[in-house]
This record gives structure tokens, C-alpha cells and sequence, in this order.
């Protein structure tokens, strides 16, 4: 069996990995899509982000989805041929964060694709993965392509939670990556009234025009675009921060009203933050880090029609040309969200 | 000028009214379409409802949109011929509640076609209507009939907002006449991922369906119809108690989960509540009443075809027929939201 | 060794009860003393409260506090002679509630002193007891009445912390028996600036007073008393309703505020509410039930002299004298908190 | 009558000012205290702070309290000779932010001594001030020393309301000057069980434990004192950030476990924050800005005892000292309050 291993900064390569049998509680899943996600660039294009560094060949990859095809003792509801979406995330259950509720929060988590402990926590493009089979959510009437986006769904839905009722509200979103468009989604989903988005590459604001933003605006362009916002002491009532770009953060504090939310979930090194706005206008800035329940909730969505995440579904490539496919979705003025073939 | 007068208990009359010249602030407007709403028909039944009970003729009716004809002196923003919804709040604005940002709870509401205190506030059942130019939300793109909509969608929405994020919960509608039927199209509309619906009359399940109940569930047929959802500690994550009715409330409580949230917005007299669940389930029962800022936020989800209310608009009849509509409205079996035409 | 049973109404017996060995993380506690709660009165007094009943003999009790005897395998951080508050609750850790970091719902509960489930839980009346390490709180400081204490205060900062957020808020608390006079200290201590209190027992009245109640009116002499909160809409903020008694519950309501918040911790069977002014007031009604990271706060509390339970420590008896004990207890014009001496 | 001008950096004069008669609903007030705040210390050294500059002569104060000394037309509640803590903050109550239940975001806030718009609004800091009647809150019980403590009080009760429900929660405070002190005596007084305090002033710190700290640290001496609390993913709950410095607001945030709360009352220009920690633990940054009704609850909770703020009242100076008073705010190593006295 393969799998795609990263071994250092532009250094991917397909090898050879062990299939061990299901375990008790565990499923074997046949991979049909998985997409590349930003922090899978990041280990492709430089072997990692601020510190967190490549020290041995990990697996990539945390947005699988693919055909159960066989069991493991006690699983139920579950049955060969049955696709499912594999979640990423596997919190202990035990800690201290699980036992509070906060599974995401996890002291001991093992997201797949991850090099922030060591040994690495190895990831799920492999042919064939073995799984628990509480982390499958059956996707029955999904292709598999939209199976494998309810990774970054969950992301945008739990970054939509986090920013408390948005019924009504009027919503800015910096950033139209596939983060910032899935969040788009969410948002609207989620009732808000009127969506403004930034990006500085103008072909992504197409795409954040049809997920619902009423207003997508080109930031590199105009770069006072949110300057009518702004006036008085500002007007949107909530940001989603999904670029990581210090520029984009500050533009959108100074264009929330006071007690305005920022949910940020672009990832970052330390940004130069204006205080005194976030003081006097009494700013709410809220994290938001990967999921947990919601990775059901996205399969459901995705299910019952009530989210669409296919246009977002720019490219794909058969897993021997792996190399094209991470070159395809480095480039952002060609590639929205792109996947990996396994079958 | 006619308008509609309640002088009793089934007696409602067709009777002339004054037309004064708008003042400043003001706008007269020439009235398109009137829904009837469950408290005009209280005072076309039994003369009001509770301790509210007519003393004096009242102008019914607070679901009306129509035409702007004149402006007063300082009106901008509108212009003779724009198509308005009109809200019927109108809170002081200088009140202890007002200034805490509660103005439904205004001390000194004057919500049109109140009995609430003496003098009665007049209603909006009249060919024309002197309004604050504050209360009228153009409604450019809709039907008349669609923008009498928003104040009965407005209470949708408020009740939606009082339950906090819905994204992902499990949602439960009781009683599906108009305002059940709308809180559907405003919890889907705010990410409920699943959607149960209970009426005691058939007829009405239908509707709950079209507007995006997943399950819909006939109470008087089966009176347990809500079991499996309350097996163990119930299952669950908010009640919108659209009924008014006591078995409703009480088999809607046993069906939340711990910390469950009921959002009531059917008015009712007294009531026996389960209060050992409610205290060991932790449940949270909030009214909700009457809304604000939502009329506005009710016009724009119309507008951008986010929320589409035209499937509840059964029946409508010219002002002179106004018996047949009233009396049409008081059957449920036949109507779901019955409006007067003015013009 | 004994420990004390109910086997049915008026039917108390301290009866032989074997001790075993402390398992892995276990120890063996030599109890100090026990506080009688009104549920253990609920079960001498009436075999039980509405459909839970005793059904084979139980050990009643859950306040306990006393010295570390013995240590099971692995236990860490307690030593022989140290005293400990005993908490009551014993989640399982594992269910979907105890999951979603709400263990005081959890599915699988053993709450000492329990006729809920058959087999019931047997309670903590016992002259030495096997507990889970987990369950200990070192009390180190406080005498060992104060300790038992703890379980009863629990209640009430779990009470308080469902209320939000209470500085400058104008409470109400009906009901001034122990889980009442706690409430006052509790609300107090988290900020409450005006705390009015309620009973119809005058006695009690003056523990109120004690606490820190600003107010405290006999409703019994004078069933109008809250009606000055109640002009207009109300005035008050928050009700904790401790007494279980509709009527109280009913004149909180009226004397609450638009969007105040009722806190039900008194238990009781099914009341009638007043639905229209929880309604049309937009009131939260909330239940509180037990308890669960408080119990480690409370003990803090009282060893930081953030709280003092003491005056609430009205009556002790040998274990010997349990009737006494007892009968003191259900008599509210004598007992505020009657404790068991185990040692 | 004099009045306290700052014309520039380091030009303070006392100069004569006119004093007007009181209107419908104003009072006239002889002064009695006022303290100097850090504002007005920014004012005498360097002219303003940031952006907000003196363009003209400005009466410095808004820390005051005096006596009634005259009333005008219409008032009542209040008579000459009541000793009253006047509030600095004057909202429009008419704006946006007024009617959202926001006064402290006024859009056209004139609070006493502030050069934000130009004209600046003038001070307080003057033998008699005429005052809306509603800015006055009668202080009987207390010394006017006290009553003029109710200005930064409040600024320190609103903070610990913006961090929501703080019963049984691990606090830490960074910056104990009057503000970092006041947040201690908050914060106490809301339930808080440990509270961690630090600063790089070590005369200070004494201030913090006498108010209740917990545990004062040198960050001067100890740079890495707070590391303990940051292990793994951090410990403590809640951060009010009083010192407007960079370095204690990283270590801060280094110490809050997910999902902890950072409460922002230090002004400050730009802060580098640690973007990934507050991303990846899902820290929310909350700005506290000013107050509105905590005015009223400080002077409540003064009078009833529950908050002593004595102890903070280190210096006082008759007006014509004014310098000596200036200079010795200035000086942290000798001074925490220093008022001015009026009469």
C-alpha cells in the first residue's frame, strides 16, 4: 500500500507503508478524495510553519473521505461499501479539555498529518486507512469529493459557532481561500443578513460571490476598500478573520462597531494589534481552532442540501501525480480546493 | 377614509376614519395588503383574550405593508410610490427599557391593534395610514403580500435570536399555525441541522413540511409521537413552543436534552410545567415577544430570496369581504395565513 | 461498623454495613460529620418524593466531611489524618453529557444517597467510608462541620454561576432554608448588591438577614410583600427560587424585571406558571441541579474566609441520636443545618 | 471660582472659570475630592496620549465628588448639603449606540476632561461644577475621599462584568496600579477564588495582596514568574490586562488555559500579540472600555461594605498644591491615589 510521505521542505514522496488489520472499535477505509489543506502546503512548500518542523517522513493529509471496507470487532453501524467521511480529529476523551467539553482542546489530541509532537502524528493519504469507526460519519448520497470537504466545513461551522447568533448580523470575511469561502457558506447558513469579503487575489472573490457574499472586494486593488465601513466608529457587527494577513486584521477591527466580534481563524505568526481601538470600541476577538461535533453537522448539511460545497471543488489529480496537485493548490490565481484520487 | 373597527366579540365593522395630514417625521401611506394575525382574531372571537379585552372600538390589525403617498416635513430615504412594510412598534424610545436596548419592552409601547391599555392603540386596518417614517422598511422586489409579511416573520426571527446559535442543533416546532410555520423557515435559515414539527391538525403538517421540517408529526393522531425523542434524558436542543398549549410545552420538555433550551412564544393563561425536569434537567425557558431590530432584518431575508414566505399565504379577500377572511382565518383546517386587500 | 438506613417512612435504623478494603485510587475515610438534607428528610419522612421511592433499604446521606484512614494502590496528595470534604457525585466520565463537560447530567450517575435507580445508591451515613480519591477535597483549616458544609454550598455556587454574571444585580431568594441562606451568601459573595429574601416561616428569616440579605420579608404575615418589586414591569434582576412552592415562584415572576432570570433550584412537582408575563417579559427560567467542579470551590471559599457557612450550623447529635437528629431537622422553626457526629 | 487648566505638557494653572446657574435638572456641587488619573497624568506630561491631543486649554478631572450646594428647576431626590459621587460619563441617549443598550460607546459621549473631539470637553477639576442631577449618586455613609473613588470603581466593576461570570474562576491581574488594584477588589467581590497579580513596580504589589491578591509577583525581578501557571497549554481563567504593557499581556495570554478570557483595560498604541496561541487555544480579547450603570453599583457596593477602597487613598493635596499632587501621582514608587482636595 502507499502513501504520501513528506520528508522535508519540497520533498514528497510516495512509499510503501504497512496495513495493519481493524482493530476492536476500528474500520479499514478504501480512499477515494482527499484535499490538501493550507497546512499541508505549508509542509510541502517549507516543512512546516513558525515552529513546528518536519523531524521524520510524515503522512500528509486530513481531509479523507473514502469506502468502508472492512470491520473491526464490536462496530456497528457501519457496513462495507459505505462511504464515509473520516474525521481527522481523535481527542483522548479523558483529560482535563475533553472532560470540560473541549474536545478540540484535547492535552493529548492526534490530528492526523500533524508534526507538533514527536513521533509525528502520521496523516491519511494512504490507499488504505485504518480508522475508529466513532471518527467515520456516514455520507450516503455525497460523492466523495464533497465527503472530503467536510474537514474544512467543520472548521468554518465551528469558526460560525464561536461567533455566537448571526442572525440578522452584517459580516465581514478577509480572506477567500477555502476557508474564507467555506465560511461564506456557514455564515449564511447561519442567518447573516449581509456578507462583505477581501481578498487580495481577485480571481478567489468569484468564488466568494457564489458562496453569498454580497460585496467582495479587492483589497490589493483599493486598499481603502473597507474605509466606508469604518466611519463613525464602524459598522459590521462581525469579522472572520481567515487570511492571517496583519493588514487584513486591522482593516476589519476598524470597520466593526463597537463590541464587534473577530473570530480568527487564519493562522499566523504575532501581528502588531491596534489596541486602543480593541480597548475603546471593546472588540471581541475570539479564536477559533479546528472542531469537533460539527464534523457530523457538516456531513448532514452537505447531505441535506443546506450547505453546497462543490464549486469550491476546483481540481483533482490521480495520486501518482501528486506532485502537479500540490503545485496546482500553491497557486491560488488557478486552484480553489484540490484533491488527491486515490481509487 | 374606512377602516376596520372591533366594537366585540364578533362584531367588526367597516366604519370611516380620519385621515390627518403626516407631520414631520411622518409619511402617509396607502395601504396594499393586511395579515390577519391569532390576536386579531382573539378580539374578533371573544373580544380579546386574558385580562385584554376590548373596552372602546379598536382599528385591528399590525401585519401591513403598502405605498408611500405623501411625506411628511424631513423625510428622507423615501419617496412616493416605494413599496413599505410597516412596523407596527413603536417604542418610546426614552424609556428604562428602551435605554437597555429592550424597546419591545418599551414601558410606553404603542403597538398598533393593542387593547393593552386605555385608550386602545389603534390597529392599521385603514385604506390609509399616517406612520413614522422609522417604522417603514422599503420593500423594493417583493409583493405587497410578501412584505406584510415581515412583522409575523419578525417574531420568527426574534424567537430564533432569544435561542442563541443554532447551528447544528436538533430543533423541535410545536404547533405549526403561522408563527410555527415561519420559526421552521427561521431556524433553517439559522443552521438547525434537524427539524421536528407536532400540530394537533393534520392540515397544517404539510406547510411545516414545505417549510423544512425533516419530520413532521400529528399529536392528535399520535399523542406519543414525541417518545423516542425523549428516551434517557431526551435528545433534543431547543423547543420553539409556537401552541400556546399545555401537552405541547410539557411533551416538548420531556423531549430536550439536559440543558435544553424552550424559546415560548404561543401565549397562553396558566399553565402546569414539569418542574422536577425542568430543575434536574437544567432546562432554560425564555419568552420571547413580540421583536426589533429583526423587522428590518425580516425585510432584507425576503428580498435576497433567503427566506420565502409566499408558500403560507393561502387566502386573501378584498377589505369588504372582511367577515369571510376573518372567519377563514379562524379555521385551521382551511387557512394558514389569510390577508385583506386594500387596494 | 454502622451506618444509618432508611427502609421506609419513619423507619430509620443504624444497622451493621460491612467495610471493605480501599481499592486502587481509593481511601478509607473515618467520617467526621454529616449534614442532613432535605431529601434525606424527603425519605424519613415520607419514604421517598414523588415517583422516586424507596424500594429496599438505603444509607441515606451526602454532606459528609472526615479524616483519611487508609490509602488504596496509587493514591497521591492525601495522607492519613487529613480531613476531607467527601463530594456525593460520582459521573462516569464517559457518557455523551459527562462528554460535553456536563457531569452533573451524567447518564450513568452515582449521587450517594440516591432511591432514583434500583439497586439503589447507598449513601454516606456510615462511620467509615470507601471513596474514590477524586472525590476528596482537602479541608485543611476548617473544622470538620464547616467541611461537610461543602456539598450543600456547592448547590448554591452551582445555582449562581447558572444565574451569569451578578454584580450590581438586585437578587431575589424565596425560600430561607439552608440551600436559601447559602444562595444569599453565594449571590453576595459573586457580587449581588441588593439581595431580598423571602419565607413564610418567620424564624428563618433572620438567618436570611444574617447572610447578608439587605431585605427579608415573612410572606406568610403578609402575602403582598414583593408587590412594590412588581409596579410597572418589574424591577428585580435575578430570583434563585429555593422553596419549591408556587406561590413564591409566582410572586418572583411579577417582581422580576423584562429578561430577568428565575433560577429554580427548590425541587418540586408540577406548578402552575404564569405563562403570559413569562411570555410577554421575555423571563429565563432555568434550572439549577446539583453540582460538580463547585464542590472543589466551595471548600476553597471557605478556607479563604470568602464565605463562612458557620451560622447556619444550628444543631449536631451523636450518630447514636439520629431520630433526634432527624426530627430536629423537619422542624424549620428550631434547625437551620442539623449534622450527624460520627466521631 | 478656580479651575484646574492644562494648557500643554507640564503647564498646569489654576485659573478662573465662570460657574453658571444650574438649569432644569442640574445641580450645582461644591467639590469636595477628586482623584488624579492616569489620563490626567498624561495630559500634565506629554499633552495627551496617541492621537488625542490638548488643542486648547482643558480643566483637567473626572474622579469626583462634592456636596449638593444648589438645585435647579425640577429636581428632586436630591437636596443641599448630600454629599454626591458625580459621574463623569454624559451619553447622549439618543444615538445608535444609546439605544442598543451601550451609553459607554456613545457616538457623541462628552466625558469630563477628555480632548477627543475639539472642542475638548471640560473637566471637573474645579471648586464648583453644575451637573445633571442624573450624573449624581448620593454617597451618605461615606467620606467624600471615598465618594470620589467611584469614577475608577466603576471602571474596574465593568471590566469584571465584561468577563462574564467569575465565581469559583483563577484570576490574574497584570498592572496594579489604582485600576489593577480596583480590578483585584472587583474581582474578589465577583467570586473570584485565586487571584495572581503582577507587576514590575514592587511597591506595589503590597497594594495588590492587601486587596486580596492571592499571590503578588515581580516581573521586574522575576521575568519568567508567570511560567509556572503556563505549562502545557496554561491554567488560569481569566487575565484583566491593567497595565497597558506589551510583555505582561504576551505572558498573560501564555498563562490563560483555552478558551480563557483576556480583559483589556490598559490603553495602549499597538501590541505584537501572539497570534497562533490566541488562535490555537481559542483565547478571547475583549476590550473594557469606561462604564455606565456601574456608577450607581459602585458607590452601592462602597456603602454597604462590600468594597473598601480605602486603602488605595495613599496622598491628598489642598488644590493649590496641585503640582506637588501631579508630581507625586507620578511617582509609582510612593504613590497609588492621589486626590486633590476642594475644600
Amino acid at each position: 500500500m502507499k502513501a504520501l510521505f513528506a520528508h522535508a521542505a519540497r520533498d514528497l514522496r510516495l512509499s510503501d507503508c504497512d496495513l495493519p488489520a481493524p482493530g476492536p472499535g476500528e474500520v479499514t477505509i478504501r480512499l477515494a478524495r482527499g484535499g490538501i489543506c493550507g497546512s499541508d502546503l505549508h509542509y510541502y512548500l517549507h516543512g512546516g510553519f513558525g515552529s513546528v518542523r518536519l523531524k521524520e517522513p510524515m503522512i500528509l493529509g486530513h481531509e479523507v473521505a473514502g469506502h468502508v471496507e472492512a470491520l473491526g470487532a464490536g462496530v456497528t453501524g457501519l457496513a462495507p461499501g459505505d462511504l464515509v467521511a473520516v474525521s481527522p480529529s481523535r481527542p483522548c476523551g479523558a483529560c482535563a479539555e475533553c472532560r470540560r467539553g473541549l474536545p478540540n482542546h484535547c492535552l493529548n489530541m492526534r490530528f492526523y498529518g500533524s508534526a507538533m509532537p514527536f513521533p509525528h502524528i502520521q496523516g491519511a493519504f494512504r490507499e488504505r486507512l485504518v480508522a475508529d469507526a466513532a471518527q467515520c460519519v456516514k455520507a450516503e448520497g455525497l460523492e466523495p469529493a464533497e465527503a472530503a470537504m467536510a474537514e474544512p466545513l467543520s472548521v468554518a461551522l465551528h469558526a460560525v459557532r464561536r461567533a455566537g447568533d448571526l442572525v440578522g448580523r452584517r459580516v465581514l470575511v478577509t480572506g477567500c481561500g477555502p476557508i474564507g469561502v467555506l465560511a461564506i457558506l456557514a455564515a449564511r447558513r447561519a442567518g447573516a443578513e449581509e456578507i462583505v469579503a477581501t481578498d487580495i487575489a481577485p480571481g478567489v472573490l468569484d468564488f466568494a460571490r457564489r458562496a453569498g457574499a454580497d460585496i467582495a472586494l479587492d483589497t490589493a486593488a483599493e486598499p481603502e476598500a473597507l474605509a466606508p465601513y469604518a466611519s463613525g466608529k464602524g459598522s459590521l457587527d462581525v469579522l472572520f478573520e481567515c487570511s492571517g494577513a496583519e493588514p487584513a486584521l486591522r482593516a476589519g477591527i476598524a470597520a466593526l462597531r463597537p463590541r464587534g466580534v473577530v473570530v480568527q481563524l487564519g493562522l499566523s505568526g504575532d501581528m502588531a494589534l491596534p489596541m486602543m481601538q480593541i480597548t475603546a470600541k471593546e472588540i471581541e476577538l475570539r479564536g477559533s481552532f479546528r472542531f469537533h461535533e460539527e464534523f457530523r453537522t457538516a456531513v448532514a448539511m452537505m447531505r441535506k442540501g443546506l450547505i453546497d460545497t462543490r464549486p469550491l471543488l476546483t481540481h483533482s489529480f490521480p495520486l501518482a501525480d501528486f506532485a502537479e496537485a500540490f503545485d496546482t493548490a500553491a497557486d491560488r490565481s488557478r486552484a480553489m480546493k484540490v484533491q488527491l484520487e486515490f481509487a
